[in-house]
């Protein structure tokens, strides 16, 4: 599918002329919240956690209202009109076209935009849609800190994981890992890391790191396996000498790690089981009746 | 003039119909540099400094050859299709469309999108565009590091001075003045501040603070003027204990600021002297001959 169908408010339009208002505040300021997430078979995954950390962004933003009542027909109607059951989907709420300059105006009428892709079918024996095992740098980008910017949510000001990313020019990593102002690990640019040390299962508190979806639902599925998890604060130096390493994220959902700072990295047991876990709740959506 | 005329890369459109696609970095990551500038007389002002800057904001942001060679040209053709003379000007470079989803391509084929609104004239004897002095108010957002995000350039990742902007709902103030982490002034939200004390001028040093366009003219303007100036660490305190504070941007110019943090503030003779001497020097613009 070259071309997808993608929705703009109340219309369904070929992605390649899906536009919005330069004047739109999501564009002039990157004022806008978004979430990425995953359809299986037909069904939104982990639906609920995204329309709720969407709509806590929303209201970070000073917009509380933002997020459409139905926000969740939109989805599954762009996903419906490109007749995909397996996909990724993003969807973005901008504070809209507004007079003036910087100062919002109370009153939002919100520019809604999904976007949609097609992506292979999840679940057990499926083929992960990376090419391979994560090959992790750490970045001197550093994660921003909540109180310049909302680090529980996702906003269109994303320049910084793009910097990040930026700084793997060259390198053989392919995804970076941003400490906070202390220098302790956050997240990834795309996503969370976790890493095995002890038997036991590492990944940073939220704060500094985003309060991923998938990450909530490894932390769950740990909990189901009996694997002990902490949330902690690490250093990168815990990533290079821990057992196992993986990072996750929406699309990627567990995903390896190769190396670390070029030291090879292990995969193992517990991400392997968390994993298997992983595609026995995805296999689910395709057996659920309801979308 | 209620639609003016935008330039979108070579067109130029009426605002109301000028867009870009949802697609653009520019709009999905605040993937963008910009700068806003003022238009006396039909002449830019202080262009080649925006241009530097723009092109430094570019080349921090991996682009560095984003910025067109006519990008001054693209300016001052969208200021004669409105047949402006003066007026505020908005210049962004994104990265524009690109396939694959968070790490940039190197190759870039940048959106280039120029604002216009008309203004009132400038220059000596001029009303200026601000409806007052500023009242300001120190904000709990503190501004980002320049580890996290550009702080020496202006990008689509703005949402840090919109949320210092709300927090002035509810209270007098129409600015809000930002410290870094460690409790130190940086900025207001679209601007610099200045303070006089012991008949010195003070500006928390570049770096914390935007290197502004209009702040560097200002000390250039202080040394003409024999005053002594001072680019240091302040706290919000300094400026509540202020003999004199004024706040700049391209659109103010200087203006004066009435409180801090609900303290009056003074105004006095150096910023009527340097408020002066800008506009001296901006009615020199209206006797230029070229443009």
């Amino acid at each position: 599918v070259s071309d997808p169908v993608y929705r703009v408010d109340g219309d369904l339009v070929p992605a390649s002329e899906a536009t919005v208002p330069v004047d739109d505040r999501g564009f002039q300021y990157g004022d806008a919240a978004f979430e990425t997430l995953r359809a299986y078979g037909g069904s939104l995954f982990e639906w609920p956690a995204h329309r709720h950390r969407l709509a806590r962004t929303c209201d970070r933003l000073g917009m509380p209202d933002a997020v459409p009542d139905d926000a969740g027909d939109r989805v599954r109607a762009t996903l419906a009109a490109n007749e995909f059951d397996d996909a990724y989907l993003k969807l973005s709420v901008t504070r809209g076209v507004q007079p003036g300059t910087v100062t919002p105006a109370e009153s939002v009428d919100p520019t809604v935009v999904v976007y949609a892709k097609p992506l292979p079918r999840g679940g057990v024996g499926s083929d992960p849609v990376w090419d391979g095992p994560a090959r992790l740098r750490t970045v001197d980008t550093r994660r921003y800190p909540d109180d310049a910017l909302p680090t529980d949510g996702k906003t269109h000001n994303y320049l910084n994981s793009v910097l990040a990313r930026l700084e793997l020019r060259g390198t053989d990593a392919d995804e970076a890992v941003l400490c906070d102002a202390d220098g302790a690990v956050a997240s990834c640019a795309t996503g969370n890391v976790f890493h095995v040390a002890d038997g036991r299962l590492h990944t940073p508190a939220a704060g500094p790191a985003l309060p991923g979806v998938t990450r909530d639902v490894v932390l769950e599925l740990a909990a189901e396996a009996g694997v002990e998890a902490t949330t902690g604060t690490y250093a990168p130096a815990d990533l290079r000498a821990a057992d196992e390493v993986f990072v996750t994220n929406s699309t990627w959902e567990v995903r390896p790690v190769a190396s670390v700072d070029g030291d090879p990295a292990g995969t193992g047991p517990v991400t392997r089981a968390l994993a298997d876990r992983f595609d026995e709740r995805v296999e689910r959506r395709y057996a659920a009746d309801q979308l």
